[in-house]
């Protein structure tokens, strides 16, 4: 199985790019309900979150496993490679490459958590990439929570929108990385705010594309993931249960599932 | 030692009443901000992690037991009530007394967590006391992380009461019930909303002189609790620690304080 694991519900939108790109395999998917959200939460509480996370998701047969979590990726990445053999992917790199594609001023956005934002990794890979370029982060801890009540387009989170998104576009940048997987909901309102001419990148796109161009070179692997008959088969875990979780769930991968009790 | 928890920093509203009313005894704070916030989980959740944060409390030498937090008070009360001996306080009865006191009208206004107001406990607690009185209810789950930013005065926040307070204006309740901890730092924009005929109880205030009523009439129990010279030792123990709350702490207590990671 892929398996996919995030704070909440949020890394869903990472499951319905999966399921769009690969829908010959079945998914196991972890949201940690009961202690969501990460992204306000210290480097050490992600990393334990982290490592239990994956844990979890292997013990229920992945063969590969996707960090669906920007906070989880900037903050915990290194020490999961360390800690397990096998393929894991996360959600920054993915952005970081998509993002050196398609500016062409050389002046990026990123949005995200605290602690995504906090950690600079954005800005760190950007440079290592091409020190030229120049990266303006806001972070924007409200916009998980208003994703979560289900606010997508309410005169409200709009304003908080323009009012997180107002220094970014003071810089002019061309080019603007989504660095939460709970911010793909809210691009049409940021698509909005930030003009037609500004790239908005989403990375559960990005991430969706590369586990697919690596199971496509490396057949052994591919050959070891379960495979979904008529797109059945997946498995939806959380730590958490509640009516508006499974609510926002449906709406998160735009059909409804059934969430079982980890 | 009075112990006091809350799923987070909101509870110092509570600490700080007490260390008003009572400041001769020292006070143990819990806040469980790795997991923070418990109202929009599920009530068995909420349950598990109150009996983890009493016991937490018990072991570093709690005589008393505050609930600081409404989600906790209204779901897991009972059951911590069953599994502990020592005296245990909520914030919800105290709350609920008062409101009785002070309307005039008999339409009663609650503002709380996706949590408590589900549990409908002070619909419940009101009605029977007083079978006669109306009751309006409104959950309000973005008014903690909105609290937990900060964002105590921003125009944002006053739109996002008014969209919550407007089906209670409409209802022309006299009485408001704050019930939850963090809602004592919107009380300002909140009483604004509401007009000055209406009444706006804050149940920290409450549980304080309720705690302090208690300690009078049980002299044994009072004598068990460790005295505080000049306002000292205290101890303000988190299960995550990061810039964010200890800045936010200060703001709920009015001084900085030390927070220690449990």
């Amino acid at each position: 199985m892929i398996g996919i694991f995030d704070s909440g519900i949020g890394g869903l939108t990472v499951v319905r790019e999966v399921l769009d790109k690969l829908p010959q395999y079945r998914i196991v998917y972890f949201g940690d309900t009961a202690r969501t959200p990460y992204g306000t939460k210290s480097p050490k509480t992600i990393i334990d979150y982290a490592v239990e996370d994956t844990e979890f998701l292997i013990a229920q047969g992945a063969k590969i496993v996707i960090v669906a979590c920007n906070s989880a990726s900037s903050t915990a990445f290194e020490v999961l490679r360390e800690r397990f053999s096998l393929p894991l992917f996360e959600v920054i790199q993915p952005a970081v490459e998509k993002a050196l594609r398609v500016t062409r001023k050389q002046r990026v956005g990123v949005i995200g958590t605290r602690a995504t934002v906090g950690s600079g990794i954005y800005e760190r890979l950007l440079k290592e990439r091409r020190p030229e370029i120049q990266v303006f982060s806001q972070a924007c801890p409200l916009l998980v929570p208003l994703v979560e009540e289900g606010w997508l387009k309410r005169s409200e989170t709009k304003r908080i929108v323009r009012k997180y998104l107002f220094p970014i576009i003071q810089k002019q940048v061309d080019t603007l990385v989504l660095g939460c997987t709970h911010y793909p909901l809210l691009k049409p309102i940021i698509q909005a705010k930030m003009g037609k001419r500004v790239a908005v990148i989403d990375s559960s796109q990005e991430v969706a594309l590369w586990v697919k161009d690596y199971l496509e070179n490396h057949p052994e692997i591919a050959a070891s993931l379960t495979p979904s008959e008529g797109g059945e088969g997946h498995r939806f875990f959380v730590s958490d249960l509640t009516p508006t979780f499974e609510q926002i769930a449906k709406q998160f991968l735009g059909r409804p599932i059934r969430l079982e009790l980890a």
